[in-house]
């Protein structure tokens, strides 16, 4: 088998951790896989580089700022490709230059473009363990650029895709995608498998256990995507085309405490006003996730929408700077909100779910402001206190007794 | 003007550092100069990153290491362009995939073959300030390699060379060439100027200030050479073809302790002896320094070498293994010696100076146990205890008095 796995900065924090590391790479080495490896930065290497680089300059151009960070990938292949030669295997470790990982040119969020794996592939034919440097490319120019939150893991899957390889590990300090948060609901479990579109969800709705860009490309590619632990042999969690998961309607519930609320009020009630708001936004780079328009008071409207709270004092001075041209009559703030978001490849066909999930949070006396539903999932805004109790209870309602109603 | 300067690892060792050796670079650049710098990597970053590898491997391969240590300069240029821009003057990092530094493959002491410029052409044309990581290259496999010692002494003279540069700065902690060590001899003075094959025997024999590959690539393109101090505006030193070294004989001093003696006694007096033994050496990439060969009792001779300490356990070794074929009698050694060099262009032309040389050492009661010369330069054996003190009386005599003479 060609099998690809990655492991994150706290995988590689230190020389024991390296070392724990080598022996899982060799373990499958000698079992008689071909072996990519895709590594992060050491543990607090980039937050030492950043703190560097603000002591010099806060505002460093985002090119310097990557030719920065790349070092610590860099870094990291080195360390650990001398781990592995210690152990008296083949190894060789590789940059984004020598593996011609080629991105778009936006420094600090480039995306991958294209991969050149000659060089990779006559390493493995060799019959080296080959360790490879995550979160960067190279643009036209030869620049080096890094691929934003979650870049290990999209250059892991980007290599997997282009090498066809038949796995693509992703190895976290957690065991697996759980039902939600264990943190957070005590009754979460792990699911063996999830499809492309549920993880892509819950990726998206604020599961850290991986970054939505990974999952896409996975999905695209159709690439066989694991996700497990680096501490322990346990199975992990496989996310694919189609999943079972266990029959139940819902596969996770997610929260995500990084949103804050915005409405405006008494807006003109004509075509265009919310065309005007939201590509006025748009044009600053600022992601709009739930929206509610409402008919407000004689012929005006009313617009909720929510935004992440790093994007709040902008989206705040933007509306103030066009309120003539909006022509709203006041802006109403809440950045103690939560979502809270359910989501499950079988809730398409079953029409019960939003009864169910209303059931729960009125039964729990949690107020909802503002609901978003999609093919396989429904999000509800909550106040943030509320947030965690939520995300308990619709866990127990769907998940919990989901099992024991099918068993 | 297109100045190149280097600054070594100290000058950037950190913020303060940093933004003073920007401020140098600004300087030069607003006086209209096209400015490209080569930086060597933090203060102790090297040491850090070695300590770090020999926890994990301390047999790690030079590859891997070359991989790692690479990232030293690479966050060195990247934070110097960081202060650049945070002056406000447009700058650009490049490393050595990006400056196409192609180098031989002997990771850890490759030597640059080429370098194609028109990167760093194409960023001085768009007016900017161009950083570039020293002490590192790329092999024809696109490995990364180091260049040894010196090694950014030798990136900047090497980039000064292919762009046609008027004057390539090398910033020290030291402000220029002396006569000799300061701390050896207190009358030591800074020169000028000093000729290439000088400032070679000198950078040969142990003076610290520029490394003898730098001085031999400087000769061979003519690269017009300063030595100059990164913390004041002195002058510095002029490295050029023909000095004008004030008419003294002697352009400088130097004492180098990384020296042993090693003698066989009773070597067969036959043709192809030294050859046989030399080329052992030689094979094991041992260079022997001063030799010395005498008539021995009967038909035998005898041979006195030297190495330096670092090889003295591995020829011994050598000798030992091959004792046999090379058929002497005794081994004989010496590790508590010392070479002092005198460095002169003015040597060739004066028959004096080995009297005056013999005339400083003996009145000073000082053994010499070999001694060596060639056109510009005499080299003494001496005990290591004596070596300062003969550093000074012939510095003294040479020197002082030399100038003396002519004012």
């Amino acid at each position: 088998m060609l099998i690809v796995k990655k492991f994150g900065g706290s995988s590689v924090a230190d020389a024991e951790c390296i070392r724990r590391v080598a022996n899982t790479i060799v373990k499958s080495y000698k079992e008689g896989n071909k072996v990519v490896v895709v590594l992060s930065a050491q543990g607090d290497t980039t937050d030492e580089l950043i703190e560097k680089a603000n002591e010099i300059n806060p505002n460093a151009s985002k090119r310097e700022m990557d030719m920065l960070l790349a070092t610590g990938e860099q870094q990291s292949v080195a360390l650990m490709a001398m781990a592995i030669e210690a152990m008296g295997y083949p190894v060789v470790s590789l940059n984004a230059f020598q593996c011609n990982i080629y991105s778009t040119s936006t420094h600090s969020n480039a995306r991958i473009k294209n991969i050149s794996v000659e060089r990779i592939e006559n390493e493995l034919d060799n019959k080296n363990i080959v360790i490879i440097t995550g979160f960067q490319g190279i643009n036209r120019n030869l620049d080096v650029t890094t691929l934003g939150r979650g870049g290990s893991d999209t250059s892991a899957v980007a290599l997997a895709a282009k090498l066809g390889a038949d796995v693509c590990e992703i190895y976290t300090d957690v065991d697996g995608v759980y039902t939600c948060d264990p943190r957070i609901v005590k009754g979460a479990v792990k699911l063996n498998e999830i499809s492309y579109d549920e993880m892509l969800e819950l990726a998206t709705l604020g599961a850290k256990v991986l970054h939505n860009r990974s999952v896409e490309l996975a999905k695209k590619y159709n690439v066989n995507l694991v996700v497990r632990s680096s501490m322990s042999d346990a199975e992990g969690t496989v996310v694919k085309e189609e999943a079972k998961v266990e029959k139940m309607l819902v596969s996770g519930v997610a929260v995500d405490k990084n949103v804050a609320r915005i409405a405006l009020i008494g807006l003109k009630d004509e075509p265009g006003t919310a065309f005007k708001l939201f590509s006025l936004l748009s044009k600053k780079k600022i992601s709009v996730d739930l929206i509610i328009q409402s008919i407000g008071r004689s012929d005006t409207k009313d617009i909720s929408f929510t935004v992440t709270r790093d994007d709040f004092k902008e989206t705040i001075a933007i509306l103030e700077e066009n309120k003539d041209s909006l022509g709203y009559s006041e802006v109403k703030t809440n950045t103690e909100v939560a979502k809270v978001s359910v989501v499950g490849a079988g809730m398409a066909t079953n029409s019960g779910v939003a009864a169910m999930l209303f059931e729960a949070t009125f039964d729990a006396h949690i107020n909802v402001r503002m609901i978003s539903t999609s093919e396989i999932k429904i999000s509800l805004l909550v106040d943030e206190k509320d947030a965690d109790r939520a995300a308990e209870v619709i866990h127990d309602k769907f998940i919990n007794t989901g099992i024991k109603a099918r068993e």
